[in-house]
C-alpha cells in the first residue's frame, strides 16, 4: 500500500499522526485537506511550525514561553501587573487559560510539569527552586497554587506548601467544587465531596 | 491578551485553527505540544507541510494525488492491477479507504468532488468528461460508482449513470445496508429501509 501514497504525503501523515489526539484517520484527513488548499496556505502553516522553536525562548523569570530575543516574557515585563500576587501553574497553556478569564492581574510562575512518581518526575525536575529564590527576594505576598485538580497536581501543591513554609508568604489554592454549567447529577463523588466541604454562605 | 503570547506561537495557533475539525483549544494544545517537543521533531513536521505541494501533483489519468515528477500515480502505473474494473470516487481520501480493504484490485478515477447545487458544484466542475473519454477508449467493462452515501453522492451517481449510458460498460454502485459492527436498534430509518430493500438469500 506504501506505493499508492506519494512519499511526501505519507511523511506528513506520519508527522501529524505523532501529535497528541491525532490518530491515523485525522492525520490523513488533515493531509488531504492541505493538499486541496492553496500552496500559500499550506506553506504558511509549514513556515509557522518551522519557525516555532527558532523564534521562541523560555522566560528566565517565570519560565513561560516568550518571543526569542527579548529579556523577559510579556507578562513579566508588563508594568501594569500586580507584583504582590504570584500564580503557580504546571505549564504555559495554563497561563493562557487563566489569562482568558481576565480575573487575575498578578504575575506567573510556570513549573513546567507536576510531581509524578509514576512518570519519574520529582520536585527537582520542576522550577520549584527557582520559585523559592524568586519569593525569597521579597515583594510577593500571596502565592496562588493553580496546579491541576489531579493526583499529580495535588501532590505538587502539597510539596509546594511544605517547601515554601520558611518564606513569609500566604500560599492559597484554587477553589474546588462544581464546575459552572455542570449538572449536579453527573458530578463525580469526589467533586461533590469537595463542593460540600467547601460550601459557603449564600 | 495578544502580547501575552509570542507572535510566532500566535501565528501557529491561527494556522492550525484554520484546519478542519481543529478548534482554538486544540490548536493551542497542539502548538504547546510542539513547543515542548524537540526542535528536530517540530521541524520535521514543518518541512513536511512545506514540501507537500511542491512534491505532489495530480495524476493525469485518474486525477488522484501523485508524487511530483512521475508520469502517472502508483495505482495507474501498477501493471498488476485489473484494467477492466474502474472505481469512481469523490476524492483521493476515498482511494485510500478502498485500498485499505484490500478487496478491490482495479483502477480508480477521482472525480474531485460531488454534485452539490447548494455549494454551486455542477457536473462540469468534476472530472466526469475525463471519465467519459477514458471509458470511450475501451477496455473497461465495469464502472463501480463509489461516491458517498449522501445526497450529493447519490446525485453524482445518478448523473454518472445517465452520462455513461451511450458507453458499453456496466455501471454498478456500492451496496447499501447495515454497517458491520453496528446495532440494528440504532440504525436510522433510511439505512434500515435500504438494508431491507437490499436483503439477500442466506
Amino acid at each position: 500500500m506504501a506505493e499508492t501514497i506519494p512519499r511526501s504525503v505519507q511523511r506528513l501523515m506520519e508527522a501529524l499522526g505523532r501529535l497528541p489526539g491525532i490518530g491515523p484517520k485525522t492525520a490523513s484527513r488533515l493531509t488531504y485537506h492541505l493538499l486541496r488548499s492553496s500552496q500559500a496556505e499550506a506553506e504558511e502553516l509549514g513556515q509557522a511550525v518551522l519557525e516555532l522553536h527558532r523564534e521562541t525562548g523560555e522566560c528566565p523569570v517565570c519560565f513561560n514561553i516568550m518571543q526569542a530575543g527579548v529579556p523577559t516574557c510579556g507578562l513579566c515585563s508588563d508594568p501594569a501587573r500586580n507584583d504582590r500576587v504570584l500564580c503557580v501553574v504546571e505549564d504555559a497553556l495554563d497561563v493562557l487559560a487563566i489569562e482568558r478569564t481576565g480575573a487575575f492581574t498578578g504575575r506567573y510562575h510556570v513549573l513546567q510539569g507536576a510531581i509524578s512518581p509514576v512518570e519519574g518526575v520529582g520536585p527537582e525536575d520542576l522550577r520549584i527552586e527557582e520559585l523559592a529564590i524568586r519569593l525569597s527576594s521579597g515583594g510577593v505576598e500571596e502565592v496562588v497554587v493553580a496546579t491541576n485538580p489531579t493526583l499529580e497536581g495535588e501532590a505538587t501543591a502539597m510539596y509546594l506548601k511544605r517547601r515554601l513554609q520558611g518564606i513569609p508568604v500566604r500560599v492559597t489554592r484554587l477553589a474546588r467544587g462544581l464546575p459552572s454549567g455542570g449538572d449536579l447529577e453527573y458530578a463525580d463523588a469526589h467533586t461533590l465531596t469537595r463542593a460540600l466541604e467547601g460550601r459557603a454562605e449564600l
